[in-house]
């Protein structure tokens, strides 16, 4: 099965992008113990002042669904919303390369 | 030191997305025994045909930059040009979350 790898673009609200950082940094906290997520990077565009990117990939796409219908995902997407003015996911398929493991069958 | 992230949107010319992302594989194979390089993923977009996407993690954006002026960097990039239609660099600030080591000081 094919991994599943997202980066979801965040316009914050002028002036809330700490704010929204410091919420998605307790989401990638809140991460830690799940196996199925094997990245969760919060970054700053380091050109546009109110954006930020997660680096997501999940051992399946299925895997993700699963995790968005948690009661504790939803919690945190209800504290964030009042802080984004706009999401535009980007959705991959990773097929290699270092820094995860990749099993030796195809994606 | 603050670590430099940078998604690499790779436009392949037509039909050669496959030759491009086998060339891009190999990049993050001998990026394997670089320390500074903590995260090299060759990725394909799941909606448009002619697109891939790398996700990059360095030590700091010097380390970046240093792998650059490799030869070897050098020599791969001169093979996958003639596959390459455009190319489009995200430039990012990683500041914490699962899957990589983020120290204690802030970025």
């Amino acid at each position: 099965m094919s991994k599943f790898g997202m980066y979801a673009k965040f316009t914050a609200k002028p002036g809330e992008r700490e704010a929204l950082a410091a919420i998605l940094l307790e989401a990638a906290a809140a991460a830690e113990p799940v196996q199925e997520c094997e990245l969760y990077i919060v970054n700053l565009s380091e050109s546009e002042a109110d954006i930020l990117w997660v680096t997501e990939v999940w051992s399946s796409a299925e895997a993700h669904a699963a995790s968005l219908a948690l009661e504790a995902t939803r919690a945190t997407i209800q504290r964030a919303m009042p802080l984004i003015a706009g999401v535009e996911p980007v959705k991959l398929i990773p097929v290699g390369g270092k820094g995860l493991a990749f099993g030796s069958t195809a994606p």
